[in-house]
Order: C-alpha cells, then structure tokens, then sequence
C-alpha cells in the first residue's frame, strides 16, 4: 500500500493522545516499517521557532492577526516540505498531531479571522497538498475542557472562553461534512468506546484502500 | 496636504541613501512635520527577528523558499499595520527604504519566484495598500555591485552572480512601466545629476498632488 499522511484533530481533551496510539497499533499490524511524527505548528526547528515567536512576540511585541497567520504558515510549509513530502517519498508513512484543519478551526472558526484570507492562504501555500486521512474527535467543549483541566493542561489558548471553542467546533464540523477524508469520531464516548470507533474506522479506511489501489 | 508613503527601491549601489537625503530635504520644504523611516525586510522587532531568522535559520536549517517567501510577508504586514499604517493616520509622512517592490523584483524576478505565488500573497496580505510614490533607482548591475564594493558593502545577497540582477532589475523596469506612481529615475548619471532628476520627480509629484487636492 502507498504511504499516507493522517492527521489526528480535535479540542484538547478530546483524546488526541489515545487516537494516536490507536493509529499506531494499526499501521504496525498493516506492516508499516517507518512511521514520522509530526506536531503542528513546529516539527523543525525553524517551525519550532517560528511557533515560539507567535506564542510570545518579541520584546513586549506580539503579531498582528495577519503576521501571526503567516508565521503559521511558514512553519507549516517548512515542516511539508522538508519532513513530510520527502517521509512519504520514501515510503514512510506520517502521523500528524494537528495539521492545516487546525488552523481553519481554531483561527478561522474560532478566532474569526477572515475565512477568504484562511483558504486563499492553504491554496496559495500548500496548493492541494490534503492528509489522506484525517481523524477528527469531535466532543463539546465543555466535556474536552473539563478533562484538559483535571490533567492540568491549560496553556492560554485554552484560558479561552467557552464561545471560542464552540465556534471552533462548529467549523470542524462543517469543514469534516464538506470533504470524505475527513472522519469524524464521537469523542464524548468512554476512552474503550472512542478507541473502538477509531480502530472500525481505520479498519473501514485500509479496506477502501486496498480496494482502490487492487481495483 | 494628506500624509504619504513614499519608497524608495534599486539595486544595491543605485544611490539609495542619496535619495533619501533629497526626499527629506523636500518634505521639509513642504512643511512636513513628522517623518516616520522605515527599512524593509524588518522595522519592528518582530520583524527584525523574522529578517534574522530568514537570513540565518535556526541549527543550520534554512527556510524553504515559500517558508521564506511568507516570513518576509509576515515581517511587512506587521511594519505596515503597526508602524505604516498608524503614522499615516496620525498625519506623518512615511519613508521608506524598500517595501514590497523589492520582494516582487528580487524574489519574483531574480530568483525566479512563481509570479502567481508572489502576486497572490501580496494581494492576498496587503489587499490594495501600495506606496503613494515609489523613486526606483535604475542603473546597470555591473555599476551598481562596482560602487557598492568600493565602499566595502557585499552581503550574501550580493555575491550572487550578475545575471540575478540583471532579472530583478528588468523585474522593476516591468513592474515600473506598469505602474504611474513608480517613477524610474537614472541612477547612472553622477551623482549631483540624480540628485537633480530627483527633486525634479519630487516637484512635479507635489504640483500634482497639490492640484489633486484642490480641484
């Protein structure tokens, strides 16, 4: 089988960490040799950088909007293109924390900016490149805020009011309705029942793909 | 008279300094009260940092060229948002040593930069927000790199050999014939002749605007 990109999403809480896992297990009983990591923004040390830049600014000054998008996607194009596309050239597969969705969601969708200037900069930037597979837990904000809190997992971003995050949902959702790659994962389930969805999933998505590439 | 922001572009060794002495001697001709200077890439600490990042890497990595591309568009939309944009709304005129032409030229033309890629992220970060007046400074690269080594300023950037210039100079002379408020002065006469064509530039520019206001 060709490798793949699949991308893990969703609020924090939601059990990125489990779906991982779960992915992993998967791809290692399909026979999937070399498996890379990625977390976005960052995964490079130039991307690592450019993440810490946008976080606090320099001396007092922090980005505007539109900077902070750029740098954003700086760091993504850098991490594609040198980990990423060359990963999959070789035939190692990629497993994602976060890519691209999580900019149309959590900016887009949750911070409102522009959605024209969000697309016009995916397409202008990383053109059709897409995860082959993404995995999105979905689950109220309140429930992945709540588990985020008991593990003591709060950065700024999460300090966020509620409206954020329900905003940031909502565009999650729209966008996984809008394109097939994208499976979306009831996550307010039990860990033992979201570990079951994901694995019937991945189960659903190996057996079109090897339909596709034997057909 | 409205607030303006007046750039001035070429290639290294075209006389930039020169020209900027002449246009601040005529602002202050005019009465102009606040000049507010900007250099490009850089001009806030942000920006600075991205300028320095670009230009270096981080741990012997080097951005991409789209990766560099965005950093450049991120450093110039913070200038032009927090530093441009609040100076001319205040009544300050700007000046500024390069703006986007030069990505266009350098870039676009000289290292051979997707036109689209270049044009899309300038519209798609700066809407329609252009230069009042741009001066660029037109001469031979072989001058050019001549005078700037005599006075002992060769960076990278201008190491690189003749025919990079010699692209990026027919980048501006395209982008200038394009545009009225580029105006192309000959930066291969003498130095007191540029000055000279200068102010000329610079007086038929303020008529204009003068008459522009009052009609």
């Amino acid at each position: 089988m060709k490798s793949n990109f699949i991308v893990i999403e969703g609020l924090e809480g939601a059990g990125k960490t489990t779906a991982h896992n779960v992915v992993v297990d998967a791809l290692r009983q399909h026979g999937v040799e070399e498996i890379v990591f990625t977390r976005e923004p960052g995964g490079t040390p130039l991307a690592e950088k450019l993440r810490d830049l946008f976080k606090r600014g320099v001396d007092g000054e922090k980005p505007t909007v539109k900077a902070e998008v750029l740098m954003l996607y700086a760091a993504r194009v850098q991490l594609v293109e040198t980990v990423i596309l060359p990963a999959l050239a070789r035939g190692a597969w990629v497993v994602g924390d976060r890519h691209d969705l999580s900019s149309q969601a959590y900016q887009g969708g949750g911070r409102g900016i522009d959605a024209n200037l969000m697309t016009s900069l995916r397409d202008t930037v990383l053109g059709d490149f897409r995860p082959d597979l993404t995995l999105y837990l979905d689950l109220p904000p309140a429930i992945g805020l709540q588990r985020a809190r008991a593990r003591g997992e709060l950065d700024r971003i999460e300090q966020e009011a509620l409206p954020f995050f329900e905003r940031t949902r909502a565009r999650y959702l729209e966008l996984a309705a809008a394109d097939s790659r994208i499976k979306t994962i009831d996550a307010s389930q039990t860990i033992e029942q979201v570990k079951a969805s994901i694995e019937q999933t991945l189960k659903h998505w190996f057996d079109e793909q090897a339909t596709r590439e034997h057909s």
